[in-house]
């Protein structure tokens, strides 16, 4: 069974997370419950950040927002000494309401629109990821405009095939992200930078995926990538200082997934990073990592409440909960499978196969097929395990369902990080036109 | 081209929607934005209702509530006189705030909580399409605890499959939906329904599918359903009355598509009911559809502003748009392709392959693969068709992107029903716990 971070099963045999019962959770809360552990999450930041500055001192850990973003969030990161990757003016805004220092903002994105530029120029983002020429141009005229100069990092596709699932594969050459080495589009853009008095070029970006098992493909990501800082050093004389490597290390969702550990990982880059400076003679650039998944992936849980059950006989078993594709995408959008055990008696022993449905009205809205479980019962309170990456994030009202709460458990204290949306928030920004007023008193007539 | 409902491209060589010019209508409420057209939708209820009622007097149209709902649309079905079908307490209240008959109310879903059960009965749902044995037992305590009798229908799985994609294929045995016909639980279904004193078994319901072209599917599951309301008579002597086969007939995402007309498939469904119920020598029952898709699918259009554009040489041409999976999530979650055209010239001629990229952070996260278009520059309108089916009811925050705004154009007005989301709205729900505002502070000192 994958039990992460500071899960135990009490004396009631209850699932507790953060040293909080999850059944109590559940009753205060209501369900379905996004549990956050707190203690997981900064020690996935320690982790990386520790480990990073004892292997290379010059660096820095940025957290990938998208993963999971709330005001609370950003407020943990700053605590943790991280720096936050973020992809949209939303996301600016929640961590500057959370007072989140822009500097330490690093702004990735195919396609900023000239307001978001104009909001990240005035709100002082650290650095800009311009991932093509045409946002270079964009970005130069808007700083221009304001005064201002944008720190800028290129977004570099090393042309690496990582094996993972092809939506999330962006190192290769046909992508939407970023400049290619091998068309000479990176390169084009670098000279152009260098001519543009309100960019800064203080590094260079590549991400070759996420939820990549073999640390192979970052290995090479590494080497092109110092390979192309000593050609733009020959072939410009200027000398690139940073350098961002991307994404972290895969996660697991099931107890026999076996992803790199995040020393390996850390090791692995920062080796290859020093011998690649060596043999071209270069600095050591200051390095950075932007791990998400991985800082809060196995850190969530959510807690659903078994309704309806279904059996089809020599079929299935089918066992809906009050959840489903609304606040959990990932199973219909990359089939992804996950780990689940029965909260209120998780000592129990497994005794049928049974698949876990949503209650979305469509058949694709399944959350887990064919896992072995004790016999669940209308009540039973059910942890769906490894949700904390892309699940809130992802989540929508679809079928007009107000999304879960999201609550951080910590030192056995239960927060409320995301209160839980109400019918009155689906309609808040409903409108209705004055001639159907008008229709509806005639309908009354 | 699909130029659907009331769109022409007018003397600007723009392309207008209900007598708007979407060049305007894209200053005015900025971009995305969601554009519905109304007199399309008007004219698709009334086609369904007065089609129906012309070919079987004794009828009922239900619009399927999770296609798009909001308080506006809900106050169009009551103006066109449909009866809506809802799958959730967020769906009915959404209802009850734009005055809907509850009455008028048909209640869907494999998963109805204790608590949406009970709000329900409160508010007198018209219909609760009961799934499973188990909802059965649950709807009864609850109603019975109440004081009150719920009128139900049962979802059958009639058995068919639908060629259409896997995910919204719904009447096959081994489906979360319904109570099987060939294993016997819907007999006993019935049988348990009428010994309940706080239940009064009304019809029966079936759903196989959606975006099905082909006709003959529903042809067969209308001669299932009846020969099981014979059957039911026999065995029990007691008569069902109503009879709900479910979602209408598919639309056009590309000009190229055939789905089956409305006439011929209400032609069809009616003719194969009254061939049966004179085969099996049963009164007719009375009949009700549930179109949603071919309601307001062909009406919505997306509106979006082209951002960065990127040549691969040998490769492809990537134009990236404001908005994406977080606005139109079917391409991503199904393989879905659509149709666009360039809103602000519309008249100009296809010169080139363009992909059309959504602006997420997410490689998967791409709008339309290698379509023709005119040129594409910076700050074109790029309008995607048939978007107004499963785009703004499973929109999400990702990437913390407010969801765009819904007009309703009609006769040259355009009526926002429902407001763009702000920044604000964004975090209106989050919370730092104490224990992080201190930490806070010592931060800052």
């Amino acid at each position: 069974m994958l039990l992460t971070g500071t899960m135990r099963i009490n004396e009631q045999g209850h699932l507790e997370i953060g040293g909080c019962d999850t059944v109590a959770l559940a009753q205060e809360f209501g369900t379905p419950l996004y549990v956050m552990d707190e203690e997981l999450i900064r020690r996935n930041c320690r982790l990386y950040r520790d480990t990073l500055s004892r292997l290379y001192p010059h660096s820095q850990v940025a957290y990938a927002g998208k993963a999971f973003l709330t005001t609370a969030m950003c407020r943990l990161l700053a605590e943790e000494g991280l720096a936050l990757d973020v992809v949209s003016g939303g996301e600016i805004f929640t961590a500057l309401q959370a007072d989140f220092s822009a500097a330490k903002m690093i702004y990735h994105g195919n396609n900023k629109t000239p307001a978001e530029i104009k909001e990240a120029l005035a709100a002082g983002v650290g650095r800009f990821v311009v991932d093509s020429i045409s946002e270079l141009e964009l970005l130069a005229e808007l700083a221009a405009a304001g005064g201002r100069q944008a720190d800028i990092y290129f977004r570099i596709k090393p042309g690496i095939e990582a094996h993972t699932h092809h939506y999330i594969q962006t190192g290769q050459l046909d992508s939407k992200f970023g400049l290619g080495l091998a068309d000479g589009q990176a390169l084009a853009a670098v000279k152009m930078a260098l001519q543009l008095e309100s960019i800064s070029l203080k590094g260079l970006h590549c991400h070759i995926g996420s939820q990549i098992f073999d640390l192979k493909p970052f290995q090479l990501a590494a080497q092109v990538m110092m390979d192309f800082i000593a050609q733009i050093k020959a072939e410009t004389g200027y000398l690139i200082q940073e350098l961002d490597l991307g994404g972290g290390v895969g996660i697991r969702y099931l107890h026999t997934d076996t992803p790199g550990t995040v020393s390996d990982f850390l090791e692995l880059i920062t080796t290859t990073v020093k011998t690649k400076a060596a043999a071209h003679n270069l600095p050591l650039p200051k390095l950075l990592v932007e791990p998400g998944r991985s800082i809060v992936g196995e850190a969530g849980t959510t807690l659903y409440t078994v309704g309806a059950i279904k059996d089809i006989p020599g079929i299935r078993r089918y066992a809906a909960v009050d959840g489903g594709m609304m606040d959990n995408l990932r199973t219909a959008l990359y089939g992804a499978k996950y780990e689940a055990l029965v909260a209120n008696r998780a000592l129990a022993p497994a005794e049928e196969t049974v698949s876990i449905a949503g209650k979305a009205c469509e058949s694709g809205d399944m959350l887990i097929w064919d896992i072995q479980l004790p016999k669940l019962a209308r009540g039973d309170l059910l942890a769906v395990l490894s949700t904390g990456a892309y699940h809130y994030s992802m989540s929508s009202n679809y079928n007009r369902y107000p999304r879960p709460p999201v609550v951080f458990v910590y030192r056995g204290q239960a927060d409320l990080v995301v209160a839980r949306e109400s019918y009155a928030d689906l309609v808040r920004n409903d409108l209705i036109p004055a001639r159907m007023q008008q229709a509806a008193h005639k309908l009354a007539e």
